[in-house]
């Protein structure tokens, strides 16, 4: 199968699309559950895929150390691996050996670092990241860049925008181009216009099979990352898959839809499910809450999940008081059926050329 | 529908029968999973009911502290409460107080203890335990007894077993009998073969719905508790069921069938599930083992579990290893599989009569 986006219909910026790759297709706008240890946490492969999850996540980071690359390799590819017979898009280790690793050493040949499982020492390169997303045999590899923190100074932001211009080529260099398989360039520049537009554009000269924003969702809170957006999905060509990294909350991920990204991937659903937060129609809620220790309803009445069509919000109270395991498995499993429900009505609602009022509308935090 | 227990054969001391309880039949020699706190752990009641599992066990103990079982009563009984719709026997209290709590006074009128949650002080007495497991809607509530740890003297297991008839007596005073509901007695008495002579006989005299062999899996070792099964059993009569509280690993099970045992409770298979431990057809093994990082094949070839479906020994070391909830997850399940599947082994053996080669031949730890 080709690796091809097709853009359905639209309405003002809001895209309907469709993604198809080497193991399936996707419908956008798309949310990818977070699978960084080739597991959604809490959840099996068979429930993800019952919540209507089209494609999910890996972290060349996380995988590279445990179990390593070369040993999923072995064992036939990560699909294989974990169970999962959908698309799959793995991050290429570039925000992670930043955000949890020990930096040791960065230069423009690549990063080295200590892994925070063990404190070994390994070396990253673009391809290197290319290479393990390879092995591992990801439908969507991602360029190898580097981010910087946010606030950062307009230098420093400039500065590893260059780089990863540099590492996107190299990127692209190494990434074997097989049927059905594609590589996503990242654009950098923080909050800079001048250099979120360099970025794009050397990107689309370099040419990849979609175009992630990346350095968002970073603390500038959602205001700056709307204008941000604003301006960055109009750099971008129509024709190919646009992915917000790493966002976010239902609010962001309605309003990023409304400024033209087609794909999402966040742990918020699966890690605010271990806690205790639930999303649901009526806004999120804290099972925790005392108010709900004799509350008889499911977590939301729209929700066709094992949780919602089992479960009162009682029973899911007590188990998270009592830090029960099955708290965590239920409520994580609802947040994605959530999370992928909003995605089926932001799909229709755009379809129906309604999406503008129901992003008006949206008030779930 | 009626509380009846139905010898349907036996080969030598092992028991073929079937439970009737107000939520449903019981095929004995049964395994109840245990879900002390109105969950068995890691594992959705769905696929506890996937496993052949026909009936659970909750604890007075922990339900009456948290969430309570005033309000389990008012949200429906534990059954509803945690989505299980099959047979529920709960545990009394005697033991958890001994174990789990600090215990404050134990006198003939009953045990005052602090909470393990939050310190908090509480009274049981055999009337209360026994009006738990009403509120709870148990189908098979249990005497509340006071248990004596391992190794113990003459006198005191002489003491705590007399007290225990005492209260067999009240407990079974303050039994509502309903349609289908039943308690059992808990034969005590240590290793001291007059003393569970004594404790069972007066038990019968003041008659249960089945009876438990207590105070053993407590230290003593699998060649002594045999030896006082093999006298505890002749003690107890044929048309009630009677059940080996808190044992055991799979070799226990199995030579406490052979010595006239129909009911079991245990946590080990769901413990050790998340310490990484998985019972198979060809023994135990622990999954960390890192001569498993590389095993393509499923734990077990014979189960049917999700795990030993869909994944490989490889993926479920990765899991445990990486401390993922999904480790623990599937670890758990497939070793309830293992036990309920061992359990139809057992009950198919024994309608063949072919219990004793069964028996013998078997070498699971």
């Amino acid at each position: 199968m080709e690796f091809f986006f097709t853009l359905k219909t639209a309405e003002n910026k809001a895209r309907r699309g469709e993604l198809a790759t080497a193991n399936g297709f996707i419908q956008t706008p798309a949310f990818m559950p977070v699978g960084t240890a080739a597991t959604v946490k809490a959840i099996k492969m068979s429930d993800v895929k019952k919540s209507g999850t089209e494609i999910i996540l890996g972290n060349v980071y996380h995988l590279m150390l445990r179990p390593t690359a070369e040993l999923i390799e072995r064992l036939g590819g990560l699909h294989k691996f974990c169970g999962w017979d959908g698309p799959i898009l793995t991050d290429s280790g570039g925000f992670q050996v930043m955000s949890l690793s020990q930096i040791r050493k960065i230069s423009n040949e690549g990063v080295e670092f200590s892994s925070h499982i063990d404190g070994s020492k390994h070396f990253l390169t673009p391809e290197k990241s290319v290479q393990i997303q390879h092995k591992l045999g990801s439908d969507i590899a991602m360029i190898f860049d580097e981010c910087v923190q946010f606030p950062t100074t307009d230098e420093k932001a400039k500065n590893a925008m260059e780089r990863s211009l540099l590492w996107a080529q190299r990127s692209k260099n190494a990434f074997i181009k097989r049927d059905g398989y594609g590589i996503f360039g990242i654009v950098q520049g923080s909050t800079f216009y001048n250099l979120r537009e360099i970025s794009a554009k050397k990107l689309i000269e370099i040419g990849f099979d979609g175009y992630a924003i990346g350095g968002l969702a970073c603390g500038e809170g959602q205001k700056t990352m709307f204008e941000v957006l604003d301006y960055s999905c109009d750099f971008l060509p129509q024709n190919k898959p646009r992915y917000l990294m790493g966002v976010g909350k239902p609010s962001d991920i309605v309003g990023a839809v409304a400024r033209g990204i087609d794909m999402f991937d966040c742990v918020i659903p699966t890690r605010s499910g271990r806690t205790g937060q639930a999303f649901t129609h009526n806004g999120a809620i804290n099972i925790r809450n005392a108010k709900f220790a004799r509350d008889e309803k499911p977590l939301d009445e729209k929700c066709t999940c094992h949780a919602c069509k089992n479960h009162s919000r009682a029973y899911l109270h007590h188990l998270v008081k009592s830090s029960e395991i099955l708290g965590s498995m239920l409520m994580s499993e609802h947040n994605i059926f959530y999370y992928q429900d909003l995605m089926g009505e932001i799909r229709k609602a755009i379809e129906e050329k309604n999406f503008t009022n129901f992003a008006r509308e949206f008030v779930v935090e």
